[in-house]
């Protein structure tokens, strides 16, 4: 079936959910011009969840994602988040925060039992994971309601484990993506492929619609992506510079900048690779970092650091997620992008 | 001017130069096929490039290409050889070699004057570069015969600066490509992109034709580097396994096999950032190591040990350059290849 059947969507466009950066205003923005708007609701609690669900619902009556992370939360580990501290010291020093005072809080939430329990209710139409699935009590409310279901593969194993499990969309997330890597069978980063590599062999691989994800930008590289046999795609980075997504104005100049060509996968943000533009702290600190504490955890101790030196017009914590075709997108408004991306698939291939 | 006009070539398919696993053989294959056959020539001798290009003109009319290496190289290091040595030093004593009497060659050479007189006799109708350009009094003399020249860019600042040096062909490095990685003007790794977001980016950026390579492996992967505005592709993973290539038997056998899922960029069998298939070496001491001596001259310390394990079938020592798309492509004749692949330009995109 074609995924804009199987979605009930006009176009094969699935603007990428961007935690942190984008809420309803832009899932309206691109469900009204016939893609798939989603929302991240990985930082979102219960209440605002349903608030963004129920603002999308009043300002259209076309179907949207909710978006959920699949990790397991950390336990607690008082010694490397103290280590973590400590690297971070200097900056602490610099900026003036007393490190003692930095709250640790609940952070990036998995998809759980409450969740689940919440959105029954609201019965969102498409709900996609990253990080793997939920446990499969989970996913079967989730398919109770009549959801379709779509999640992230990095590798082709992760495309047939998700087919194997009922998946009815495969999102394969190429390594030029911003932001999250999806993996979760395995964080050996030799199996992380190019999106060209790794959309042909999934497509190869498995038999549900496989939508393409990463340095896609332009109609040109929806059309690249249709040539691999993908039935659809997933942007992200290209949407973050839209008047509707809640972008900071420093991310927003980031992007725009000579900065966005030198990317990298780091965990210093969350504790989980995810790809940046480089700034300060994946300078000082290289990219990957055993120091990292495990994900979310990473963010906490950043977090008053973040806000100190934003607050003074630096992005020097910011993690500025962005893909490799960061100044490949035009800057316009989502309804445009969504029809210009649109075209690629019209053009043939 | 379109690429095959250029060139005077049928179809736009490149075979990648591939030192140590062809030679004149496969690139005569591909050229009668009507695409563009090539002579790796970094570890040739003079007399042994004169021979092989007899070899290509006894067997065909068709043009062809001869690659050339332009790195510096570089000044002897008895301490970083002796550190490398000593990391080496377990399997040396595993495989009962005297490290002491391992010989240090001349490796792989840079393009130079030496050659350029040589070649200048021979004429080659297309002459390409990886790791930058020659010097200009150099690439003059290949101007001279009336070459066309073809080159390496790994990002787009890369491309722009092969553009305004009268580079004729852009070659667009995606990190999918198997082997060494053509960087020149930085070696910092947050500069190297998918195939995908690089051959976009590069296609707007230069005016002269762009081929693309990286993960390219059938006639899908051609039709999407054409959506990305590619003019040509070169491929040269799929070309390993066919019959005119001399491509060792476990080479041959581990493209073939799941191993050849993983991959890593490393700079262990050369001292250069290469992809190749994750076997014991990358794996006992990582992919990228500062132990590893400048390029060519780590590939001296590990050829008798190479020797040795291929000997008794093991690869343990082998550079098993392979792209990320090892598995995508059939097993069959180069000619063959080289019109499925054409099949995808063909087929409109």
């Amino acid at each position: 079936m074609r995924l804009e059947t199987l979605l009930g969507i006009d176009v094969p466009v699935i603007q990428a959910p961007m935690a942190g950066s984008q809420g309803s205003a832009l899932a309206i923005a691109v469900a009204d011009a016939g893609g798939l708007g989603s929302l991240p609701c990985a930082v979102l609690g219960l209440g605002a969840m349903r608030d963004e669900i129920a603002a999308i619902r009043a300002a259209t009556a076309k179907p949207f994602n909710v978006n959920f992370f699949c990790h397991a939360t950390p336990a607690p580990d008082a010694a490397r988040e103290a280590a973590w501290r400590q690297a971070l010291a200097p900056y602490f020093a610099e900026y003036g925060i007393d490190p003692a005072t930095v709250p640790v809080g609940p952070g990036r939430r998995p998809f759980d039992a409450e969740i689940a329990a919440g959105l029954a209710d609201l019965r969102p139409p498409i709900v996609s994971f990253h990080f793997g699935l939920p446990a499969d009590d989970l996913l079967a409310r989730v398919r109770r309601w009549g959801a379709m279901v779509m999640a992230t593969a990095t590798t082709v194993a992760e495309a047939c484990w998700l087919e194997a499990r009922g998946v009815d969309v495969v999102i394969a997330q190429g390594l030029e993506a911003g932001g999250h890597r999806g993996h979760f069978l395995t964080e050996d980063p030799s199996l992380q492929m190019g999106t060209l590599a790794l959309v042909r062999q999934v497509v190869r691989a498995v038999r549900v619609p496989v939508v393409a994800a990463g340095g896609i930008a332009d109609a040109a590289g929806v059309a690249a992506a249709r040539a691999l046999g993908a039935a659809g795609v997933q942007v992200g980075t290209a949407y973050l510079s839209c008047p509707e997504a809640a972008t900071s104005a420093l991310h927003r100049a980031a992007l725009a900048s000579d900065a966005a060509d030198t990317t990298a996968v780091t965990n210093l943000f969350t504790g989980r690779p995810a790809r940046a533009i480089v700034n300060r702290l994946i300078r000082d600190l290289g990219p990957m970092s055993a120091l990292a504490p495990a994900f979310p955890t990473a963010a906490f101790a950043l977090a008053p650091l973040r806000a100190k030196a934003e607050s003074l017009g630096r992005d020097d914590f910011s993690p500025l997620w962005a893909g490799q075709s960061a100044r490949v997108g035009e800057r316009v408004g989502a309804a445009e992008l969504t029809r210009t991306l649109a075209a690629g698939f019209a053009g043939g291939a």
